[in-house]
């Protein structure tokens, strides 16, 4: 059994540091909205595959959870700039430390703060919301892929002996830059579109033939500029557009009306993972030299809408366009 | 002077046809929302070049104002089915037609109606709202583009004069087909991107980076595409993808934050010229063989967003993401 903290309890964190706290595992949970109520009454996992509730230990700061085996950094992406304060108190001579978190390029900024040999990725395919304070609504799916970032095979299986130890359906991918384009074959269309298309649920894009349309376009970019990217460190798997074009679709459907936390975010008027899910890749496209101007595009209207959020530009009401 | 009937007195129409009016035309608005206003106390145009008022001839249907020498359909482009039967009674043997609407291929339509020899085509490059019943708000710009359907000079001229007889700023356009491209080099991507980030005025537009580098990716794509349309009907005059996009930029830079029509539809709620304006360019490229992603982007969250007006995909609320 390991010790592990939570870095970052929101609705991934909190699930799977729950589902490792019950293999029994010390699992320590960094918390912050639901910190009193998980004291009081432990976390709640209502989950497809059955509720369960844990005595979660829960900590205010990293420092009262003090080094671990294993640090998993579940934290939004808009709070990356956070991560190495929050996981530097947990990190030991043999910490190793799992980014699980949207994004590209995110083990690169974790490897400037620790040692590279420590640092492993891991994405999440699932469909989980927080409810109310302490309780996570577990929907639909749940397999984790990891990988380490030097990509060592007997390093990513520690990992995921860790995971699948705990039954979580977990998957070493052949690289972890793969595993992180994979993602996004589901994040740009579906988290980018549910804003994009003014706050709606999955299956209201795939019912939407002008949205389902454009997913298809904008898989088969992430595609281009993630196979370009795989092949610019050299031989590796490549990403299929149309075996993955037909798997997130086929996925996607059973989600029903699914919200991405992106699109949950959006309506709430909290902070988009914005950079994470659509500027990386972009930015990442435009450096290999990859035309991707449907996921440009997307990025510029979901930018828009967090410049609405954030008042920095502000959506005409009936008032003002009603008499000039 | 001429008879002249204009039918569909919104902005546009009202305002063309105060400034034929004042030339000394008799001019008959077919009116709707602004009938009975108009009859109580005329047509009032508050005009950056100056205000004026006409007492202005407001009939309720097409029948009572009969056959003319000019009708000038300013009908808005998602009511063009109805435009046979309201242009139809106002049509006498010598009638020429005038199609003052957003779209493409918009004379083709008239001219399975009428006589192929009579229709012209016109575009307006002006910026203009309705204020309260029976008053015009002319902002900036005026000019307007006009073509004959045959793209014969001698009748191109013929418009041009009555226009410029009036004092309207009048070109006649090398062809019709360039004219109707053009006016798209503007709205695509203003009246487009109003609406896709979320109902904005033009100058938050110019001034969100992200955007403003959208606007010149569509109009190069609109260029593109205006180019094949072009060069399809024979050798032709070519848009400057350069000229343009530093014309369209400083043009719209003056108009500050300027509301398309297109933005004001979608605040009210009310339908949007959404195939006038990028359906049909969407169709005609794809017809030519030329890739235009970020228009095709555009046009699918721009149709989203007249899904969510009418009722046919929802909005999630924060009641809706609260708490799954």
């Amino acid at each position: 059994m390991s010790t592990i903290a939570i870095i970052g309890s929101g609705a991934v964190g909190s699930f799977y540091g729950a589902l490792l706290a019950r293999a029994g595992h010390d699992v320590r949970f960094l918390m912050r909205r639901d910190l009193d109520a998980v004291r009081k009454q432990g976390l709640d996992i209502r989950s497809k595959d059955g509720d369960f509730r844990i005595d979660a230990k829960a900590y205010a700061t990293p420092e009262e959870i003090g080094p671990v085996d294993w640090v998993i950094c579940s934290l939004k992406a808009t709070a990356l700039d956070d991560a190495e304060a929050l996981v530097r108190p947990c990190v030991g001579p043999g910490t190793r430390i799992v980014a699980l978190m949207n994004g590209l390029g995110i083990e690169d900024r974790f490897a400037t703060w620790f040692d590279p040999k420590r640092i492993f990725g891991a994405m999440a395919f699932v469909c989980i919301n927080r409810g109310e304070p302490g309780v996570i609504h577990h929907l639909d799916y749940g397999r984790v892929s990891v990988g380490h970032y030097q990509d060592k095979p007997e390093e990513a299986e520690r990992l995921r002996n860790l995971f699948a130890g705990a039954g979580i359906e977990t998957i070493a991918a052949p690289n972890l830059r793969f595993a992180r384009w994979e993602k996004l074959c589901w994040n740009v269309p579906f988290s980018g579109l549910s804003v994009a298309a003014g706050g709606i649920h999955t299956r209201a894009i795939l019912e939407t033939p002008a949205l389902a349309d454009l997913v298809r376009v904008l898989i088969d970019e992430v595609v281009r500029a993630g196979n370009a990217d795989l092949a610019s460190a050299g031989p590796s798997a490549r990403i299929d557009a149309g075996e993955m074009t037909a798997r997130m679709f086929a996925q996607t459907e059973t989600m029903g009306d699914y919200q991405p936390s992106m699109v949950i975010d959006y309506v709430l008027g909290r902070p988009m993972e914005v950079d994470a899910i659509l500027g990386a890749p972009v930015a990442r496209a435009e450096a290999l030299g990859i035309h991707v101007p449907s996921i440009t595009a997307l990025h510029a209207v979901v930018t828009a809408a967090e410049l609405r959020n954030r008042g920095a530009i502000s959506a005409l009401t009936p008032g003002d366009v009603a008499n000039p």
